[in-house]
Order: C-alpha cells, then structure tokens, then sequence
C-alpha cells in the first residue's frame, strides 16, 4: 500500500524532509493535502489514530502506523527505502545527523520568527534582525563547518555523511544547503570557501536522477514566504551589519 | 561497564532527560564532567570517536559506542533499561513524545534567549519579555493541552503515556513540568486546573523510590539561572501583561 503523507500543501516546511526520502527511494506515496485539500488533512489530524495523535504535521501513515515528528518518520523509512544502514550504531548514527539538522531548520526558521510564530514577520523585524546576525554570524559557521568536519573525517570513503551509501541524512543536508541558499544567498556566499565538502554533498544529492526530476517536477514546491526558508534581502543583509548586534534598539 | 555521561556539570539542562533515565533504572553510571572536571569533557568532545563526533553535549559512551542527541540517546537506552516498549510502534510512538517535549524545551529556553546563546540574558531582556508573553499565552497551554489529551484519551490504561508501563517519556514530560514550574511559577499555578493528568503523572514520577531518592541526592542539582529553565519574575509575569504583546516599542 502506498504511504500517505499529511503536510501543509503551500510550502516545502518539514514535509519536505520526508518527500525528498520518498521521491530518492522512487517509494509510492499520497500527499494528501495536495491531492486532497487542507480540510482531509485536518480531519486525519483529528480522527486518525487517537491514542497516537500528532501534535503537528508532519505526519506519515503506513497501513495501521501514524508516525510524526520529522526525524522520527525517517528512522522508520531509512532502512524500509534503503536510505540508512541496517545495523542499530548506524541507524543511530544517521538518525543524530538528523537531530542535529532539524535543530538548525528550528534556528533557520526563528530567524523570521524570533518572538511567536502567530505574529507575523512584521511584528517581530527588530528582534528578526538581531537573531539573523547571530545565525549568520555565529550559528551558520558552526553548523554547517560541523559537517564540513564530519565529512573531512571520511576524506575517502565517499562523499556521504554516513557509510557508503547514501541516506537520508544526505537528503537532509542537501534540503538544510537549498534552504539556506535560498534565505541567505550572501551570507551563504560568503561562507562557500569553507564549506566545499557540503556544497559538494549538495551538488551529489542534486544531480541524482530520481532528485533531479523530482526537482524538476510540479511536486517540487518553490521556497516562499510562507515556509521555514524565506529569503527577507534585510536578514541575510544583517551578516554584513554587525550594528544590530551591538546596537540592538 | 557502567554508561559515562557527559555533560556541563553545572546546570541540569539536556543532560537531565538522560540522568534521570539512568536514575529510574537504578544503572551504573559515572557522570564524568562532575567526576572529573570540564576539561575531561571538552577533551572527550575532541577526542572521543572523531567518525561519530557530537555537535554538543549531552552525550553518553556506551563501551564502543558513542552517541549524542537527548532523544537519540533516550532511544538507545529504552528498552536497555525496560524504559520504553520493545515493538517498534512502541518505540517510535515513545520517541516522537519524546520529541515533541524537546522541541518545547528549546522553546522554554529561548524565552530567555530569543536572540542568541552566545548574548547575556539582559542583552536580550526586551525581546525575551515579548517571546516569554507568546510562550506563556500561547505555548505553554497548547504543548502541556496536547500532553493532556494523549493522558486523557488514554484513561483506564494507567497514569502514563505509553502502554502500562513507565517509559523515559514520563520521565521527560516530568523533568518538563518541573522546569517549567520553576521558570513560570505564576503562569503554570494559572494553567493547573487545565491539565490535572499531566500534574498526577509529575507526582507519580517524583514518587518513585529511585527519583525521590535521587531528587533528594546531592546529584540531583538545583534549578538555577545557567539552564535552559530560568526563573526570572518578569518573564513568568509577561503572562499576565498583554501590552507586551501588543505595544512592543
């Protein structure tokens, strides 16, 4: 039976995670609430599976199973679509990669966000400004430099974070590097010289024959204003305006 | 061989979601920071398993194996130490619950940071009145609302949130409830009648021999102002004061 996946229609979000998962391993799968509409993935968050009820999409359904939370999805599919190593250590492994990812799409995210995620972007651009300079500063560099190191570790078993093969955590970093490129453009440029195992990694994932018509393809969702990753020309500027770090009024 | 833990020895933070796990269990464990000082965990941080390096603490060693991440070590440690279901539904259920509390403990730390880590708190005190005044109104009912639904959907099965037995998830959702009434003492007295199920599971836990005993020890530390759960009396007031909300300045 095909999964279903049950996500916000508009936007890549954390959803995304799970379709370029999906769309590697060439899985079968529904994205209800783009096939379906908003209202059906509403009513699965009510009525689907109570005693294991989500607490935000997305979420996935295999048969009976309702799984949410983006990294637990994938421990589930990794092994299932031949996207993360059999064995525990490295299912383990694979699945901190993916912790690690998703804290940084939460600091990505709160970079527009910094205050509450009902008020809008506009009612949260002073403190917006100064949380961007410290992720561009601050938080870009270590993380991303993070799994430059982790890569240069493997400096000739491939060019994947974890074995061999790839995995999801690939498809994530991959996802992490678009999004952020799309956000932070100069910020991003800036950061290139140090980062060339990612932007590698990047450029591997992309060119996969199954990704690249994915991304070709109407399924692929442009990055907008409405999701995780959005591109305010004044956030990415703040990596070259230390003045807001310092002078936050 | 007993499980080595690595975590700042100074606050309770992450590293309590897992201590309280080893605690429960009654397992042999050396917390080597408070054992052996700081720099045997930067030292452990730089030295220890470099193909499996850690963005940050906590992190346990496990004989060979090393890992990172609260919930991915919580996962492990599960069904080794009879705190999670053995079935793989049962296990992915316990670790998405699990993740949902980690991802409100991020949240409850940065109502003191909504700017960045790396900044003192009072460079950041007016952004952090307006996120603390989100997270009081907004979040704190919708998070510990949702613990309480899975509580009350699953009346007659026992006090806790998965099959009929404790699992690390009871755990966390009580190391939560009790940073939170340290950090929010007004805004969760506010919120009690809402979520009696979540309150007797905290009683229930904070009665177990093992954790009261450990509650009671001195390796049990004090709450403080280093954590990710801080009591600062104008941010647990923010809950009672709207008009930071809607006149930011």
């Amino acid at each position: 039976m095909a999964y279903q996946l049950f996500y916000w229609p508009g936007i890549q979000g954390r959803g995304e995670f799970v379709r370029l998962a999906l769309e590697e391993a060439g899985a079968e799968y529904e994205d209800i609430a783009r096939t379906q509409g908003v209202p059906a993935l509403m009513e699965a968050m009510k009525n689907l599976a109570p005693a294991h009820r989500p607490f935000a999409p997305p979420f996935l359904r295999d048969g009976e199973l309702l799984l949410s939370q983006t990294a637990n999805i994938l421990y589930y599919l990794g092994p299932r679509l031949n996207l993360a190593p059999a064995d525990e250590a490295g299912r383990l492994w694979t699945n901190q990669l993916q912790l690690t990812i998703a804290d940084m799409v939460t600091e990505a995210h709160d970079t527009h966000h910094p205050v509450a995620t009902g008020l809008y972007y506009d009612d949260q651009k002073a403190e917006a400004l100064r949380r961007a300079e410290d992720f561009t500063h601050k938080r870009m560099p270590k993380y991303l430099g993070y799994f430059e190191s982790i890569l240069a570790d493997r400096a000739g078993s491939g060019a994947c974070l974890v074995g061999d093969a790839l995995t999801y955590a690939d498809l994530s970093l991959f996802q992490l590097v678009e999004g952020l490129s799309y956000a932070f453009p100069k910020a991003m440029a800036h950061l290139a010289p140090a980062i060339p195992r990612v932007s590698a990694l990047r450029d591997a994932v992309a060119s996969r024959p199954r990704i690249a018509a994915y991304l070709q393809s109407p399924r692929r969702l442009p990055f907008n204003e409405q999701g995780i990753f959005r591109h305010y020309p004044e956030l990415d500027a703040a990596h070259e305006a230390p003045q807001y770090y310092a002078n936050p009024t």
